[in-house]
């Protein structure tokens, strides 16, 4: 199928700069000696988990037990939940799930291991157990040093968890603009990880696994030393946001492509200044700013609706810009634009003169929340 | 199933207050002596579409081709697309499925009304066309006067598309939060609306409907002596950016209950002053401002991420905020938020010592973009 005849709003991967991301980080990750386990709650698909695996990575991340359910049921066989999960029923899920596939959990608190502990040993499953220390995000997480410990003790005593590490994922940090402040961001979270990390070993507790960054970040993970697992999850597909983020010499960041676009159809010309396209709040999560059309001169997208965007421009609309054309919008933020598609249109040569449809996958863990 | 069991985060609807405000709206409209076609796009249910025609709406609102499909499908048999619908795909699904339900559609453009009468004539259904004014918002629509005359011709002479009248909604009035300016804008949206109307009337094209009015200003096209048909559609759920609106006596805006809540649990209680809650921009959209906690005395949603939520407090956070504990929180925007879930979750006598689920809706629309 041509590119062309692709019905909007649709979510487009660029297949050939999705795969030189892919390529790119797995190096990366390779090179800086470290593992690498992307998240997949930017990609939501067992497909992708399984190509970013074939090129490496030791497993996914995951945020949700239905996320992970899906992942795993799509053949992923090594699954972090990066994240606490809380409550007997998603509890259950997830130590049903540790008979299927190796799967690992985030704590942060003492009742949860205990209530972890009795459905590992209900259902018979070995379940990881890293601890979330909060490294500067200022969300989930103990504070680094003895609270971790007593957890890491807490999870070591119940004889049927094993304790796999520490969780040190630094969120903020990923989209502080200027280079220098992000390597600054990460020496600090790898310092205190470390530090927590000495003290756990100390306590005659082996801590293997320091796992956290992201795309904003991972190069200063990968190169700390401390650091031994990456989790970067948007490289594969790159948005405008991250890609307001600076290189040490002042220049945009640009280290990956732009590979996940929001195709969308002019719906409205009716004055000649505006042009209003057919994708708005329910085609790209606007959270972390408007979309940006891509390759459209002088454009700017000014507003969203549910249903609509608005486009102006500098100076006047083209005349090209008639009611049908198709144009493509770089989503503000992967992660949450994705989740309002239920498939991904891979498009193969964008670039050259007859790009096509070679590939259509589902967003197999959209809306999975539990 | 109680209350207390429903996992989270889940799309709640208060059953009660739903119905308070489905019953308020039908009685305003039928006193106003208007027509009432609330829009479908908050709520992507025929479901709820079908309890609204019950309570007197002559038919409902949807923005998108796939949205009318899902509404028809679900037995609903008179929908308006009050949006343009471009495209020879769309145009053609548009006019087969007027074969089996009356539909209108919206244009501001003389091409699109060739291709919708094209089409109309090639499946032999009728349909009923508007012409959209720009009577404020700056999205789409021709100026008033001259130009929906033209297009009004145009739907004439084609022979074959019934020329229904003037869809002139006023989006942006429906937020201002002032009464007195929200009135401003709707009586000079009416003025628009009248004087387009009288322009066509005049030559010798009747003008039977004029269509329009959001849950911010219905009252006032409601008494306009101009529009004949109210297209409110948050009504029904109420969210906390409608809340902020202002009535008259400079109160806010509480004719309507909020019914629409994200239910969502504590996930970690780490740091004193902060609870972290399962519920962010995957449960919730952020487009309009964030959640708000409902009766949670002193909390305040402070930030969202793709899957966590951060609570702060005015002093200590209360003691009782376990881990597990559920809250519920106001979206900010219903619609975008009602797109993010797959069913809601109907509850009844929130308000009284046993609420328990009483039904659960697909939310049948969700994701349908096109």
């Amino acid at each position: 199928m041509p590119f062309e005849d692709i019905d909007t709003p649709a979510l487009i991967v660029d297949l050939d700069a999705f795969e030189r991301n892919l390529r790119k980080m797995a190096e990366a990750a390779a090179g800086a000696g470290v593992r690498f386990r992307p998240h997949a709650k930017t990609h939501k698909s067992p497909v992708i988990a399984r190509r970013q695996m074939a090129l490496g990575a030791v497993g996914v991340c995951c945020q949700k037990v239905s996320e992970a359910e899906i992942l795993v049921a799509g053949g992923v066989d090594d699954v972090l939940v990066s994240n606490q999960v809380i409550g007997a029923s998603k509890i259950a899920r997830l130590a049903a799930l540790a008979r299927q596939a190796r799967l690992g959990v985030c704590v942060d608190d003492l009742g949860n291991v205990t209530e972890l502990a009795e459905a590992a040993h209900r259902f018979g499953a070995p379940l990881d157990v890293l601890v979330e220390i909060d490294i500067g995000m200022g969300r989930c997480g103990v504070p680094p040093g003895a609270p971790a410990l007593k957890l890491a003790e807490a999870i070591v005593r119940t004889n049927v968890l094993r304790f796999a590490g520490l969780q040190a994922y630094h969120g903020s940090a990923q989209h502080i603009r200027k280079h220098a402040d992000r390597r600054e961001a990460i020496a600090r979270a790898a310092e205190l990880a470390a530090s927590t990390a000495q003290r756990i070993r100390k306590a005659g507790i082996a801590c293997d696994t320091i796992t956290g960054a992201g795309t904003g970040t991972y190069e200063f993970e990968a190169s700390s030393g401390v650091y031994t697992e990456l989790q970067a999850g948007s490289y594969i597909f790159m948005d405008a946001d991250y890609a307001r983020n600076l290189e040490a010499d002042g220049s945009t960041f640009r280290r990956f492509e732009h590979a996940l676009f929001v195709l969308t159809s002019v719906m409205s010309r009716a004055v000649p200044g505006r042009a209003v396209v057919d994708a708005g709040l329910k085609a790209s999560s606007v959270d972390s700013g408007l979309p940006e059309p891509w390759q459209l001169a002088g454009a700017r997208y000014v507003g969203a609706s549910d249903e609509h965007g608005v486009l102006e421009f500098t100076g006047r609309a083209p005349a090209a810009l008639a009611l049908g054309r198709k144009i493509m919008l770089v989503p503000g933020h992967c992660d949450p634009t994705v989740n309002l598609h239920d498939w991904y249109v891979g498009v193969r040569g964008l670039a050259g003169k007859s790009p096509h449809v070679e590939t259509l996958w589902p967003v197999a863990a959209r809306g999975a929340g539990f």
